[in-house]
């Protein structure tokens, strides 16, 4: 695929093999104004104001590149579509008024506005990026800070409406596609062992638990008592020995031809699908990716991967091909056979 | 695929989008010789040694080009492979000795020499072949009796060892594919009335049940008081009738798209599958048909799938790979697997 202005989550990182995406978060409140949960309506529209200035005369060429878009001028169906493309949460959709979403053009950031906190800055990029990742967090953090001065107290660091933000009110999170470990049955048990180090992993059902597609979320839990760049490091070591144990265990798996054979009719029926599920077409690429980790299927490129799963969302295919409600299931099966199908072929 | 001398089950006949194969079947005995039940050796012997002159010095050209073979010097392997090929029955190659079995070139003419009867002629046709395979065991028959003489009586016809036989001594049977059908759940109906009709259907596991890759063996049941012409005929008129309800069934089917979703994934998984049992492979390859006959898989030819489905069965494969014995089975669906896709691509 060749694209002029891709987004990142149609793009392949470092570490792409098992890492699919690196995000940051920071959460961030004004001073001397309630949070969300408590603000009143006129409220609302005075942070927003201010962070849609703030944005405009921000210090940083980043901040100034980013769109603002009110949440009232946004269809049911595009805001749906955001959350598929992690730009917002189900909650911060579920209310229209008083809230704001600051985009960058390759969906790389975005900052909600009155989500649980009055500012959310978020930034994704495809592959093992946590470095990069929060030198812009950063960078966006300090020029929207420069005018709108987020709360923060000398021992509980930055102010958040949830006590389990406060401190550096960051989240760092991996996206990782573990399958070998998962086909390996221990899971739960690196789930446990993580836990004891401070970090989340979260398959689809929560902690720990069996993954559409094996993938998992990995996390910081602590924001208090310990800088960014520790949670970092921290992060990144345990990741690239997690990413050790999958690898060796992926060489082990393709050995086995019963193994080979699911990969090759994976990426058949891929190709030749005319109804796809999102839990099946999921799976299949779960086996195709760990097919080109191998090297049995070296024609197809990760970003191509990458860019399915997000394209082929119910509410981002409606989008791309001019529906303006959502495209019921038998035909979105049928539309996502299609364009997973020319994708690949 | 092009061969120069190319077996009956690798070519496609009329009718074949629905009739696989023709079989005409003919028992015969030597008059003043017992059943070979109740042969001893000696009689044994004299009846094959009388069948080898006969074919030899036959009148007819059809019975010269036989290829006389010796049951004795044929190995295990080669044995069930002829069974495998429909050449031989599994009775027949349970014993080896004082018997022998007369073959074409192109298979399509076997003859078991002190099976059930001291003669079973059998003529094997692509599609719908009745008339034509009636006409050459007619002429086959008529050189054979010239010299040997068939035991007959004026009111039972040709004597058979088992009194089912009687009469014409011939059976008639057409292998036909009928996936829609089968899909409607109506197979147990229509083998009740075909069964009234003098007429036996029967699937992979007896009468009317349900079959593996939607294959159906339809046979005339009566063979006295019926002449030969009569019985196929009778037979021929059933089975348009069969072939046509067939069809509609399968144009009905073919518009749903789970269907076309399955034809498309079959065809894909046959050619891209590193491993596949016998079963599976029958299933796939039903929906191929389906495929090819609604125009869906146009580039498939027919005569490929009706190839592969004896080329792949387990003794035909161990004696085509040079293996002298039977290929263990994880090998054996690895090796189909390899022969499915090559043929396919």
């Amino acid at each position: 695929m060749i694209h002029t202005n891709r987004k990142w989550y149609e793009k392949h990182g470092p570490q792409g093999d098992v890492v699919i995406s690196t995000r940051i978060r920071l959460a961030r409140n004004l001073p001397k104004i309630p949070f969300p949960e408590r603000m009143s309506q006129k409220q609302r529209e005075q942070v927003e104001a201010a962070v849609h200035k703030a944005v405009e005369h921000g210090s940083a060429a980043i901040a100034q590149s980013l769109r603002y878009v009110n949440m009232q001028d946004v269809s049911r169906i595009e805001a749906i579509s955001m959350v598929e493309r992690h730009l917002a949460s189900p909650d911060f959709i579920s209310q229209t008024s008083g809230r704001a979403l600051l985009l960058a053009a390759d969906e790389s950031i975005s900052v909600m506005v009155n989500e649980e906190d009055h500012v959310r800055m978020q930034i994704m990029m495809e592959g093992m990026n946590l470095e990069k990742a929060y030198q812009i967090a950063s960078v966006l953090d300090d020029s929207l800070n420069s005018s709108l001065h987020f709360a923060f107290h000398k021992d509980l660091g930055y102010l958040t409406q949830c006590p389990t933000n406060l401190g550096t009110g960051m989240r760092a999170s991996l996206m990782l596609h573990l399958p070998a470990l998962q086909e390996s049955g221990i899971m739960n048990r690196i789930a446990g062992n993580l836990s004891k180090l401070g970090l989340a992993l979260r398959g689809t059902y929560g902690e720990g638990t069996h993954s559409v597609g094996a993938l998992y979320q990995l996390s910081n839990q602590v924001s208090l008592g310990l800088s960014e760049t520790e949670a970092i490091a921290n992060l990144s070591t345990i990741v690239m020995q997690l990413m050790d144990q999958e690898r060796k265990a992926r060489q082990q798996m393709v050995r086995e031809v019963d193994k080979q054979d699911q990969i090759f009719r994976s990426a058949a029926i891929l190709k030749s699908a005319r109804v796809l599920s999102t839990d099946e077409m999921m799976k299949l690429l779960s086996h195709v990716r760990v097919g080109i980790a191998c090297g049995l299927l070296s024609e197809i490129p990760y970003d191509t991967v990458n860019a399915l799963m997000i394209r082929t969302q119910p509410a981002t295919m409606s989008l791309a091909y001019g529906h303006e409600d959502a495209i019921p299931v038998q035909e979105r099966d049928t539309l996502r056979a299609k364009i997973v199908a020319k994708a690949l072929a």
